[in-house]
């Protein structure tokens, strides 16, 4: 049996390896278009910045190492150019020229490469993708010249951790992001917070403008944004996104799915007999909607590879699918998410409630205790859990794996509120964030309780006949509060809850929640309609 | 309606809360024999050592502040002696004299207490527990005297962090434990890491040694142990285990279960109708077995105190039960568990087999990367995850926490496997350890091969007919190995397989895992019986 592989990053190299393993006597040959395989393209950014100093811990594996351990023929500098999957062959073309492979079964494997925006200037000389590892060499290169200020063109993953490298190495960098916000597949509040950070460390961002031209002749010196206004730059950071490189699985007739991606059953089987894909290019399952999504990221490259392989080679592996989880380091911060949040819930056709849980990442008692946010998208009537963001200094990538592996089990908050994590002074509270948050979500869909979200304050504070109610004491009123807000400390309200206008209805807040959530059922036990603003004062200020 | 709560730790003064959160018209009265409410009882190792310098860090919440902000009458310093179920009576001591209080709802919270031993002189000056306030009170005044050595009686959580907050107050220590191993919730090898790391703090451990008597004229001055030794100390830790206070539960008539706790159902109702119980004196479901179990830990406590009020008060709510997930910082060490081991699966009945997978922190090409081991344990045939073990020194506690909430959810290794967990190089690798060891645990159950434990080794040496064999370089090899084992580095298989015996079998191992489990695959497919020694070097020296 002979099996082709294209493309030796994560995907592809997964597969060849996995194949191997399955079946010791398959004739395995991968071809990669590029110099390196196997490269660990996430750390890019990081060596940029200097954080991975040695070069040589991005190259995971090398073509030797294949061919001695895995009798892997790895081909480097080698492109497919076509597949004709009727004579089942490819063509593939290095220095050398073109020739033609045949095959018995194929992975595909060609991952996606940056998006190219149609902007004059966008091919000068100074504007560098972060995509590979002569990318990642060519700019390592060009700060040795001593550059002083860099604009990066997009604030997802790549962009922001860019930006923070390049700032790393001291130059002025600016962010240009076309969306309102950074990070998009997260919620507005989480962007303002890591903007904010981004800003603390020296990090110009610039939303909701797009890049109109890259200036300089054939040497870029700065961009123009949409709105004309000009920024100087000696280097600029094309991270714009990353398309999916589906044109050789085209021209093989692989069917693409709904998202444009290449369409592949779970065991990775593509629509064409005796071809199999995986990787940033494929279209996979949300296991929790059951809808295709396409997300390009490392840790579903590599176990959809691994299935492919296996496949490939005779096994029979199965690829669940993927809930969209991913996290980002920005400055000090940690951001992550999974699963749905209101708006990806809402066009799912899910009614949902989202709640903050504001907690810490362990005992307060217990010495460097930092505080997060957690909110929690559930779905009304039945409580399952649809998604979680997440934003701290400290452990919050624990917490969105634990919520990450609840969503894979389809919990609901009634179970959140009951795992039994780990608890200790230096780990966690008696309360976990997560089961505190399940705790909160639980009360609100048991009828205890409704809760509106810091976001609704302004409506509600026009309405006249809602009151916003502040019940922590005068020391924090005086701290700061909502403007327009009315004080009774909740520690008193038992005494001067008569002070209240039972016509009126009350949204009440506190530092966190807690408070507040006392204050709500008493009032309420008292005839008064009331609300919890959920997260409190933490959720208002995003002061994590 | 008039609820009395029994007990204002953990589980009484969440009950006291929530019933009041639940019904705003009730009486609730919390009686406390102690001084103290709510306290911080895990955090007072720390407190002794002063990683929590401020006391008034351990006082959660006041008496003052249960009246004011949740109208309930904490009565401190008062002691129920006695439950008259019949009459719906319970008798109250306090420095007055008794009375009697009626109820129409009582929550039982009397938790445990420690174990007394029936030693000599177990009650003398400089003997502590470390289990309430003024427990921790008296140590430290203690300390303030200038001690010089102090014993610890028992290698369980709170010895084992008790010992190392009197050892970072530069005392010697020395921790006694009867059983072989510390920490006999794990298996004994991670417990003679713990060992290895206590020894680096200056910590002497003696394991298999009970103590006879606690010598000095009222006043301890060492202790004498089972074999006759004795040692010098100024003070005498007792450490040796809690046990459930079920005295007051009996006395009202409440039977106890299997586990000698006390007995509730799901809603933490007793078998005497209008008494519930809640903490460390109940007896819980292992979620897992659906056996019951007696495990003491605030999580728990706190969950079934909040239950427990609920229901009181007239609510519905349900406790799930426990998985038995724990966890310890030791040193710079986090040794964690949940579920079963491979000894508690077989007291199930489960057929189960365990494996070891090492990892790391983060992506080692990222700094910082610290290693960890994972023992998986998994049960035969149907790949169900059944319990985890794991130790390191970054990163352990959310491991635990994934696979705590990969058995909430009765997942399978095939599910490990599938886990969307949240990569970016600072917090995990594209495959995360959890990950990782589901795919080797999956392999495992797939029949794709076998494994033994590092615990196997010296039986396979002295089998005749196996031959086990290193996989790593010459370097490794050389910088230490298995005496008895032979080389053939994995990268010169394919070349030199020949040189090995078809007739003899081969148990492989590398430095993780990861080689030997190619060679092996190798092998099988050349014909070889292999086996795969889990984990490898890592595992084999437990280095972490």
């Amino acid at each position: 049996m002979r099996i082709l592989v294209i493309g030796g990053v994560a995907a592809g190299a997964s597969a060849a390896t996995k194949a191997r393993r399955t079946n010791e006597d398959a004739e395995i040959v991968l071809f990669e278009k590029g110099n390196y395989v196997s490269f660990a393209n996430c750390g890019l950014p990081y060596y940029i910045g200097g954080v991975i100093e040695d070069r040589d811990e991005l190259l995971l594996v090398t073509p030797e190492l294949f061919k001695e351990r895995f009798n892997i023929d790895v081909r480097i500098n080698h492109e497919v150019t076509d597949i004709d999957s009727a004579a089942k062959t490819i063509t593939v073309r290095n220095a050398e020229g073109e020739s033609a492979e045949a095959y018995d079964k194929l992975i595909i494997a060609t991952g996606g490469k940056p998006v190219a925006l149609p902007i004059k200037g966008i091919d000068s000389d100074g504007v560098y993708h972060v995509f590979t590892v002569p990318d990642a060499d060519a700019i390592v290169s060009k700060l040795e010249l001593g550059m002083k200020r860099a604009v990066v063109v997009g604030g997802g993953f790549i962009g922001l951790e860019s930006a923070e490298n390049l700032r790393a190495k001291g130059l002025e960098v600016t962010v240009i992001e076309k969306l309102p916000q950074v990070m998009s597949n997260m919620d507005p509040e989480f962007s303002d917070v890591l903007i904010g950070e981004l800003n603390d460390k020296g990090i110009q961002v610039l939303t909701g403008l797009g890049v109109s031209e890259i200036t300089g002749e054939g040497k870029a010196d700065g961009v123009i944004l949409d709105n004309g206004a000009r920024l100087e730059a000696d280097m600029v950071i094309m991270a714009a996104g990353v398309r999916g490189s589906t044109e050789l699985a085209e021209k093989a007739g692989c069917r693409l799915g709904e998202t444009g991606g290449v369409w592949t059953d779970g065991n990775m089987r593509t629509s064409v007999s005796d071809i199999y894909a995986a990787g940033d290019m494929v279209e996979s399952v949300n296991m929790l909607t059951g809808k295709k999504v396409r997300i390009p990221l490392a840790g579903s490259a590599n176990k959809q590879g691994r299935v492919a392989g296996a496949n490939a080679a005779g096994g029979n592996m199965q690829f669940k699918g993927v809930l969209g989880t991913a996290i980002i380091k920005v400055g000090e911060l940690t951001a992550a998410r999974t699963g749905l949040n209101a708006r990806e819930a809402a066009q799912q056709g899910r009614a949902s409630a989202s709640l903050y849980a504001p907690g810490f990442s362990n005992a307060t008692y217990y010495p460097d205790a930092e505080p997060m946010i957690i909110k929690l998208t559930v779905e009304k009537q039945s409580g399952l859990l649809l998604g979680a963001q997440a934003i701290g200094r400290k452990g919050v990538d624990k917490r969105i794996d634990v919520l990450a592996t609840a969503l894979y089990s389809h919990l609901s908050v009634f179970d959140l509120e009951n795992l039994d994590l780990a608890y200790a002074p230096p780990f966690s509270s008696a309360k976990d964030p997560v089961i505190m948050g399940g705790m909160i979500a639980a009360n609100m869909i048991r009828g205890e309780l409704d809760y509106c979200l810091p976001q609704d304050i302004p409506a509600l504070l026009a309405r006249p006949s809602t009151v916003v109610l502040d019940v922590r004491t005068e020391e924090e009123w005086e701290d700061g509060h909502i403007e327009g807000a009315i004080l009774l400390p909740v520690d008193e309200l038992r005494s001067r809850y008569a002070e209240l206008d039972p016509a009126k209805e009350y949204a009440v807040y506190c530092g966190v929640g807690y408070r507040a959530y006392n204050a709500c059922l008493f009032l309420k036990a008292k005839g008064y309609r009331v609300k919890n603003i959920s997260g409190g004062m933490r959720a208002i200020n995003m002061s994590v």
